[in-house]
């Protein structure tokens, strides 16, 4: 896409900010959105940002059908300094692109995206919430809006960024949570989607969601489609472990989704000296550690959480306490590093923040 | 859902109906939709025929992000005389509760959606196209709507009823298509969403369809997600083969949907006592009777062509041809005799066609 003026149409009519307390997850959006269009004879078009406003959607609108469309989800710290920081917001746009291929999307031009997003952030600074725990979530999407019922990709799509504030994800202090393992749904196979933050993959998940929560587990755990052996991740993060003293998470295989959290740990505890080994890891193995005693912390990572340790794993009728319940040091000790990180409290020795001058 | 009186909205400002030879899938929609909304706390609510119309979607709208829908496909045919016929309907609408267990939306009336669907055809009548092969494409559809980027079930939904006027799937005679067969690619796994007729199933066929077209082949041949090795479908159709005389198709496994004509058929070859195999088949075993000369026949099945005859088979590199590329004498007999039923010239001796009073 050739460089592109942004239109700016500011809105005349700002909302009330929510209250910090009120907060939630993706439940208020700020005043403006960023949006783009694309048609197959013209390319990434008319990029802009405008009042959050709703959608004039046709209801043979592809989306709506075959579910052509990707995502991202991101976000922005301030500090009471005024200072604002994105974490990693290149690698966002760079899975975006990724998903995009897999599911015959048009790419994006990830540098410019980039900067159009710190113009909207900027622009809405006074929403990001400030209490510790807080933030902007940032939502950039991408929706497939041909008018029509072939089954084919669509000739146009439409992109947008909307930014919601959120709540601590950790209100009354970080407890661990319990897991269920999942052995009969599949969210994504070999060959398949589980790869690309594509809509029709977070839907397929709720049933076993249903399960977990029947069961009083807050997370399923998914293993292979193939085996139903392997674990692959945790609700909407990725997962490690750490068993005598070193640490584990699964090989990204194709149908993991390759979180930027999971990354970030990776780099971190390299760093730290603590070398991640990258490998395909088998539930057996993991309830043998337990009965061994060496299975020392299971942690999950994800945007949305950060560090999540896991308290328990329930495993074929069976319930694995995994560190008496508590938080683990490792889980602690990254968790505090990239909150820290993220909100500028610490030194950012790998350059992932992205600084917006105010 | 108690009984509701079903609103009736008419459109003032009738649009051109396109001429016949201008018909494609799924590229004109009638005057009027049939809608209706649901909410966690009232169920579903205001059934309504309204003129057909854009809908106002929120950017935060559920299924944009987490792909929580469900659609159906069913045709009606107007004869000359005026007669109209819709084929097993009440099949649609089971199939579509069906789907929505699996995405977790709350199920529908399928009696009351039968008469729902019948007012809107008949008020739509004039919409239907007459001439031979053409019908009236009917595109039942549920959406998730809450504005919230919570990862969950949605707390609302709308239901809507669009139709489309189709042209002919054999314009210029039947001929049969050359096939692909994916082994890469994945459209479903055990455990999945495959048996569900939703969104995310078809733009995560996109891939392996491009494959299949750079390779001049029409549509892919799926293989199951976990050995690569037993057929599954055929692009958007159920498939069987005809092998020595005797008529064998996929079995329902979890990750087939079950198609309505796939069902017809093996209904009808039971009526004219050549009853069907289902069972697993793998594509070794087609390949062996391709060599051994009793591979004679391979067909598909689904509502857009009815059937669908197979001339030639890719599987790694090689080239199987079918039948010398020629339609096979079952895959003619079923078509005409399930077109006969369903368009009305021929009689119906399985109460398939529901008729409605013009
Ligand atoms: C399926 C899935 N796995 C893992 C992750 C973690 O990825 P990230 O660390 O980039 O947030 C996410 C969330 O983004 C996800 O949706
Ligand atoms: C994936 C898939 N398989 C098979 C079919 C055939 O089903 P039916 O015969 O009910 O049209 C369809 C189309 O509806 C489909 O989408």
């Amino acid at each position: 896409m050739a460089q592109q003026t942004l239109e700016v149409l500011q809105s005349t009519d700002l909302k009330p900010k929510p209250d910090s307390s009120e907060l939630a997850f993706g439940k208020y959006f700020t005043d403006h959105m960023f949006m783009m269009d694309y048609a197959a004879d013209k390319g990434w078009q008319r990029p802009r940002i405008v009042p959050y406003q709703p959608l004039t959607m046709d209801p043979s609108a592809m989306v709506f059908h075959y579910g052509q469309t990707v995502f991202e989800g991101l976000k922005a710290y301030r500090m009471s300094d005024g200072d604002i920081r994105l974490f990693r917001p290149e690698e966002n746009f760079k899975r975006m692109n990724h998903s995009s291929e897999r599911l015959s999307i048009p790419p994006i031009d990830e540098d410019l995206m980039l900067d159009y997003l710190k113009e909207l952030v900027k622009l809405e600074k006074e929403w990001i919430p400030t209490e510790p725990g807080t933030s902007l979530y940032i939502r950039p999407m991408i929706i497939s809006t041909e008018e029509s019922l072939n089954v084919a990709p669509s000739n146009t799509y439409t992109f947008m960024i909307i930014l919601s504030p959120v709540g601590s994800f950790y209100k009354e202090g970080i407890n661990p949570v319990g897991i269920f393992v999942e052995d009969e749904y599949t969210r994504a196979a070999p060959g398949g989607t589980g790869n690309a933050k594509t809509a029709g993959n977070y839907c397929a998940a709720y049933k076993a969601q249903e399960r977990a929560t029947a069961n009083n587990k807050a997370q399923v755990l998914w293993l292979d489609a193939i085996e139903k052996k392997y674990i692959e991740e945790v609700g909407s993060m990725n997962v490690f472990f750490k068993i005598d003293g070193e640490i584990h998470t699964p090989v990204l295989n194709g149908s993991i989704l390759e979180g930027i959290t999971r990354k970030s740990v990776i780099e971190l505890l390299e760093h730290l000296e603590m070398p991640v080994q990258e490998r395909q890891i088998s539930m057996d193995e993991v309830i043998a550690a337990h009965e061994a005693g060496t299975l020392q912390e299971v942690f999950g990572t994800g945007t949305a959480a950060v560090i999540s340790p896991v308290g328990s794993l329930q495993y074929k009728d069976q319930d694995y306490v995994v560190n008496n319940g508590k938080m683990g040091e490792t889980a602690k000790q990254l968790y505090e590093t990239l909150i820290g990180i993220q909100t500028g409290r610490l030194k950012d020795p790998f350059g992932w923040t992205v600084m917006l001058e105010a």
